[in-house]
């Protein structure tokens, strides 16, 4: 409960895909029987770019009178996304940005206007060409990378952090928005391996992850000629999709020793802890 | 383009979770290239069941004025996904329901007051325990669920069938909604697997992750001991997980014979049909 | 020795084919150094319908004056092996069934008529289609379902089972015959992982292996149509055999842990136990 | 059918254990819907070395007056198989002799005195020591040693070269009984793999086993200690698990080329054959 | 033979390690019946730096007066490998130079110089920190590597390129030195895939081998705390691990369509080609 | 440093090719930081055979005036590495012999004339056949038996060998050149595996990879038909590679138990020891 008594209100504004979108408001509540918080989200779809839907998102997602706004899209430089966190941080208030890679190079500019973001660098962009991504290859493309991201540490950062905020929120303190690059260390980080070997495969998937942007970049804007695109952007999957195996590995390790962390969230939203399977999770020691 | 020149909209109404829900409208437009829909989403996070949820969203998505209105939810027979279809139906508006095996139940009932629907039977439930689901799990069974549901053909069905009823809405035709029950050999007919064995093993993931669902209502309704329940939630996302590798061996059978269906949209939101690699994709022959 | 200073002589019918059926006799005495048993086995090869055969092989059987009868087969409710045991019993023999889970339905009657009884529920129906099941992939499912039953413990169930009947034999106690169904619950506790995740993946596929059954009966005799149920008994064994991956997953967990407990018979007959592979087997503590 | 009218009636004599053992029944009647022969199973368990054991499974044998038999058991070298076969043959009835590589020192032998034999040399011993093998591990190496037996083409020998001898007695012709020694060569052939790979795949499965027996023999007869005698039983089986994970490559090859090779037997006992999964068995072309 | 009747003598200086190097001289006559070939190899082990060790190298292969020098080495642009090279150039004998990334950047002055030069990008630097490599490490290093440079194509790269300029020779023609910097494309492109999945896959081994030199340089030269630098390193090599077993899958699928393509040298010392495995190799046709 | 102040200068005669071969020099110094020797290498190529290549080498490594000669080759009864080290011996100078099995039958004679030596008998011969080795085929074999003669460890009785007897140069010791046959149990111990499975995993994959060269001499030697020899040495190289699988899941137990054993080479030339990742390395305890 916020301070007020009620729970926190999160408007989520979505634009366009990226991997840590589809699931974003199911993190923060992943049983589905947190009362602390309430989720509202506005989706325009896969299309980000024009302005315009950043202005209707933020619109409609105002009339909600959140506590706490999160837009959410790939490249954040865009115009729509753009517009959607402006004219949300025009009405005051707190905004957190949550991006990919190429947002990095704004990242000045969202700190001095006073947005909180997260940036995902390992969430890179798919391989969109029409030979080859359908509505198949999307979707086998973001379970991989979603597997990546999740077992690296990536979305514990991502849950954390919007969580640190909500307490603040509940706790009427002044908030701390995140300002955070995810990178290969901050992510295994979080993600509290106990065996080196798993974090050193966690790494790597991620740093894979992180690289597969180069060849979907190159595949999708650089090379015009489909009989190089196609397997350049393929080859890009396929680094994901690997990727998303060694993921597993480390994930596999963790659980042959029985020491996977665990952090589900409390019904009143505080983050537990646990290690051994069959041990109740409980306050971090 | 509808009939009336302007892109046929389509209100998406989100609640709770199930693995079709995180990226449907992705499905629809997979490249965000496609001109001739508009999709507006609109969700309440993990929660669903109050009914107040679904008035709430219903009135949201109503104020779009869209041509086609889908309900994605689990368990539609719950309070909220059954107000917010039977709100917008009130108004007059086509709605497909989207839903898991639960919802099998009102099918009759559905199709008695003209909604349609498709039903995701390999959709399975999660291991919804507190000890077990923590954001990573969750989003790591979504993962796996999302690669059986998309290689054993479950989600080519999901954009296909709507596909066809923007593509009346276009022509202006009478709509006939679709009325579908997914399971195992609707979905491997829709994959189009070109090796038989590739089809068997997608039919196997498939079947299996039905039966998941065995497992976790078990372990989350039925026993009550801690010591029980957790082994038998993470069994249940063993299964899934296996499930998903299986998936996986299909789809690279097809590959390595180069006969990989790709089926992807053409900006004018005509499906597309190709299967090497290589070549562009055409209209289905 | 029994008491009275001889072997416990065992007989054991086996009419058709379970993967229970095949090793009985060995997971009896595993190493051929077990002194204070006799086993004679009778069989009449792949089919088992009839009452005449179970005739025959009672009378053959009786004639060993064994101090114990097993009659182990496929669906137990068929005449033949009705008869076998019946035929057996009559003659004041103690007698256990050993079956699948057809037999289920007669637990009642053979409980009510002094059998004991063990059913493994996942000694799942074989794929019988001629255009399907050669004599290869007749053993290869066999060589499958082996693995699934016995890491996930259910063949330790049979033998400890039996070999307590063995040892109220040996020293003239009253007997009590087993009056088992073997469940995933069941079938893992008697395994004893040491490690959760281990005991997840084995119930997992101990699972897997009992939904087999629902293609392989629906392939054999619901679907008329070549095209279908060709796919259906082809999934049946995928998922049998990524089945037996996953319990071999399970099994080299408790290898990587150097906890794999091992149960093996003294010379003497006594279950014995160890965990760690260098070491000796001794009593269990 | 035999000449006479009735079914070609074969008695299995079963000592001991090796891979080919369990299912030999089985493989000759892989659906139970074969009406050319009956098959009557005669088995005195683990135990096979004192002549006794022979002597009475003979006389049990010999009773059925079947039109065939085989006697099955490790090293027919040993007192109790060398007897049972013998006082068949006295009788002046057909056998079969399948034993694994030990037997091959007596071929010269075995083929003076008029008795057919199949000899499978990649039959391998198995890991017999206490500390290591208990009923699991020997089901354990079972399931391994029968894939790689089934897959690389032994166990179609042995049901091929049983079948052909089951013919000449339906049609009264002189019977020729096999006198084969099945190495990897040999092996492959009959397995009738398609795609080269999968054939050198098969054979390397195969050739690895035939080696397996090699650890076995040194860690049961030769070395003494327990501290070097368990890491060689352990490796020996490792050898198998792997050998059979290699043989599984093979099969998947061909099942990814829909070209595996199937030859299911036809109610009339016949040897069918056929390559793509959804097509009927004929006679081979 | 080269025009003057005798074999072409190369010599080889290698300097230090990259996973060029040790196989060098082996797969320019992999059989060792090249009867037009001579090679002696000269090598001052792993280190490489100081300039003295170019000039003892150079001055001792230039007294077998070869017909062609190969300097290879990591990173050419330091003194000891400058030194082989110009030292050798200074005598008028042709040299190229084979090294990795590093090396890009003298590409123009080795050009201007008149040097040839293959530049291997994917030939990642090792992760030389002592907390990590040892000499296992660094062979299991260099085993995986070499796997990723030989399927992805690098290799064939390598000899096919050197055999042109022995042909110039043996043909008395006007030299024309490789200069080649392989990358992902090129180098596929010379592994000539028939299955575009597996040339996707190569390309994408090949890719994350390329990246690994980022961690292994931060690693070894950037980060300076042990525990930063050790899962970085151990990362890399991870990385490098899952890239060979990408680049196995791509191996295996030509292999199960029987594609693989083969280029073996006759003992004249031409390149052949084959692509059946039960096929001769003959001239490409 | 030797006793005199002077780095140890050894050298290495390089004739034909087996595993052991391509990195010896830099499994002695990994990361090229050892001050304590130089190492000086000289080669023939792929050819070994006639006495010339012998003489040549040992004229060439002897003008070094080295402290420590290695010649390493394959089958070293051969003329060419015959005459190499006993040219090298004749001069005084302290000679290992480093080979392949068929230098067993000499080890008489090597020890009779104070050569050191290691045989490593798992270093099999490759299957030379054109029709199947060309460049890449011999370097993936070289990959995979570098991993299984690593990991097994057969590499690290090289490297501690060798350096022993660095070690008593520096020291000015009496030599005691090493005479050892390397077998799968001297290799595993050398290995210091933690895990008694991972233990009997490297030795079966040692094990597996001796017995290929029973294949290769078949395939290469024995078998005359194209028909019969290219399966057969195919089926070596799956073997090789299956092996290589093998150990490397040795490996990763290890490393799940972060017990892997690391025992890098110190800047003076010390073999240290650690086993947790995260550790220094130091003196061994």
């Amino acid at each position: 409960m916020s301070e007020k008594g009620k729970p926190v209100k999160i408007g989520i504004l979505k634009m366009g895909c990226i991997a840590s979108l589809p699931l974003l408001e199911f993190i923060l509540d992943e049983r589905a029987d947190r009362g602390d918080i309430e989720v509202r989200v506005f989706g325009v779809g896969a299309k980000l770019f024009p302005e315009p839907y950043g202005a209707e998102l933020a619109e409609k997602a105002l009339k909600e009178d959140c506590d706490l706004y999160i837009v959410i899209s790939p490249n954040a430089t865009l115009p729509g996304p753009t517009k959607a966190r402006e004219a949300i941080k025009e009405k005051g208030k707190p905004v957190i940005v949550i991006s990919d890679a190429p947002t990095k190079k704004i990242v000045g500019d969202l700190e001095a206007k006073g947005f909180g973001y997260i940036i995902v660098l390992a969430d890179a962009m798919i391989g969109a060409r029409r030979e080859f991504l359908d509505p198949d290859e999307m979707s086998l493309y973001n379970s991989d990378i979603i597997k990546v991201l999740t077992i690296s540490g990536a979305f514990r950062i991502l849950y954390t952090e919007i969580d640190k905020v909500i307490d603040q929120l509940k706790k009427g303190e002044t908030l701390e928005l995140p300002k955070i690059v995810i990178n290969k260390e901050k992510a295994v980080e979080a993600a509290n391996f106990k065996n080196p070997y798993a974090k050193a495969k966690a790494m790597a998937a991620h740093e894979i992850a992180c690289k597969v942007a180069e060849l979907t970049v190159e595949g999708c804007f650089k090379v015009k000629e489909r009989e190089r695109y196609i397997p350049i952007v393929a080859a890009a999957h396929e680094m994901m999709r690997i990727a998303a195996k060694l993921a597993d590995e480390a994930r596999e390790i963790e659980k042959s020793n029985d020491t996977l962390v665990r952090m589900p969230h409390s019904p009143e939203g505080v983050v537990l802890y646990k290690e051994k399977l069959m041990e109740k999770p409980g306050p971090r020691g």
